[in-house]
């Protein structure tokens, strides 16, 4: 390894997609990021179990976030992106899932195009696809399903106004992956249905998609109030439409929701 | 390593998601699963590269596919699949991108369920977030883009009709990933703004993400007459909405579409 001149040193920045949690789901090119990284900014999700593989001097600071408002503010992390590249460091920020869907991706890379520093964005895999991968479903599906629709259930505090528009999401032909919507489930639900989504629309709760505390519910969109005492705040995916019929198999325990409008 | 007996051995097949095309894009568990099987049905797309990591003695055996109609014919897929587990064997499904994303994954799922093969499907890296990342953005931009629509703009031969409701997708909101639409762009942009689609609506076409070959082309809906000229059939990905502004950087070497209709 040929050594460099720290006064000299241009620092950069890999956006890394951690993937759905199960540390064998980040890919190759992410995973060898990590290795060779001497800071590494993380989010609590997907857990900790990947920086295992960073190097034993790396710098591994926590930025993570509680039920999708982060406990580090984002001007903070910015900020920290910053310094540490600033200082001639190979940094990784590690990020949940895929680093371009809901994960604020674009403020830091804004921070880093101010200040000139350099960055790359590896790829992972995206909450929706590591849910349905896990229940077994596809989420397109030949004369079902032939758009895919991601969008958030969490409107973060501070935001001006709601800007999911639920009514144009209300589409049969779609599934719909809802990120970090357990807490606002029966809302979503009702609101669905009421833009015209029939009732008994199949929808299936995933949980911890990949790792070892994974849970399937399954249910359909009439199952409001069951949904609407879904409160947790573990990281859920929903998915919604015809193709959200997951099948229980050596490796999916699927447990229904409970019927409450039967 | 214990020995099976053939006789007795049940077959597997798992579904892996290749990821955009650089063999490192693969999930660590994806490869895994290409380095242990016994035989690997594969797509044409992403490429034959990863297969160099396949066993030797292993039976690599193309299903390909040309301008998103398979050369080899669903059912048949669906057949060999069965054939290889049902004589035991350890069976790799490689897709391109994610398997449940435009994927045919439905199809041989059932295939297997009915065969009573058990299977496993490994999540990939979609071709939209490889674009995404390829061009330096993120799909979701907080007050920009809250949701992120995963579309196909190729229908196939032999559908009985036109699946996709162009004028549900065109919203104003959300960032908009087209699989396969490289040549229907310029009838695809025309419906988005007869939709309502404001024509200044930023748009790129990323070609052969992540691979020595990828090219990125900038422009807007206003330039229907230079997408409709579009006519090539390479892998590509069309993102449209606010977010879907790339900027050169040392990585990515942008270039405009011919502003036909300034």
């Amino acid at each position: 390894m040929f050594k460099e001149n720290p006064a000299v040193r241009v620092g950069f920045v890999s956006f890394v997609g951690a993937g759905p949690g199960a540390v064998d789901l980040i890919t190759v090119r992410g995973l060898r990021a990590l290795q060779e990284a001497e800071v590494v900014l993380f989010d609590e999700l997907p857990g900790r179990e990947l920086l295992a593989h960073c190097r034993p001097e790396a710098e591994r600071v926590s930025v993570g976030k509680r039920a999708g408002c982060r406990a580090t503010s984002q001007s903070e992390i910015n900020a920290l992106l910053r310094h540490h590249a600033g200082r001639g460091k190979r940094v990784v920020r590690l990020k949940g899932g895929d680093p371009t869907v809901f994960g604020r991706l674009g403020e830091e890379m804004e921070a880093l195009r101010a200040a000139q520093i350099p960055f790359e964005v590896i790829p992972g895999v995206t909450a929706a696809c590591a849910a349905a991968a896990a229940a077994g479903i596809s989420l397109t599906r030949r004369n079902v399903a032939s758009t895919v629709i991601l969008t958030t259930g969490h409107e973060c505090a501070g935001k001006a106004a709601p800007t999911v528009d639920w009514a144009a999401l209300a589409q049969p032909g779609a599934t719909l992956g809802i990120y970090m919507g357990a807490r606002a489930l029966g809302s979503i639900a009702r609101r669905l249905i009421a833009a015209g989504l029939p009732v008994q629309t199949p929808l299936l709760i995933i949980s911890h998609a990949s790792r070892p505390t994974q849970s399937i519910r399954s249910g359909t969109l009439a199952d409001v109030d069951a949904l609407a005492a879904v409160t947790e705040s573990t990281p859920s995916l929903i998915l919604i439409g015809e193709s959200a019929i997951s099948l229980s198999s050596r490796r999916n325990a699927i447990v229904p929701l409970a019927h409450a409008t039967a």
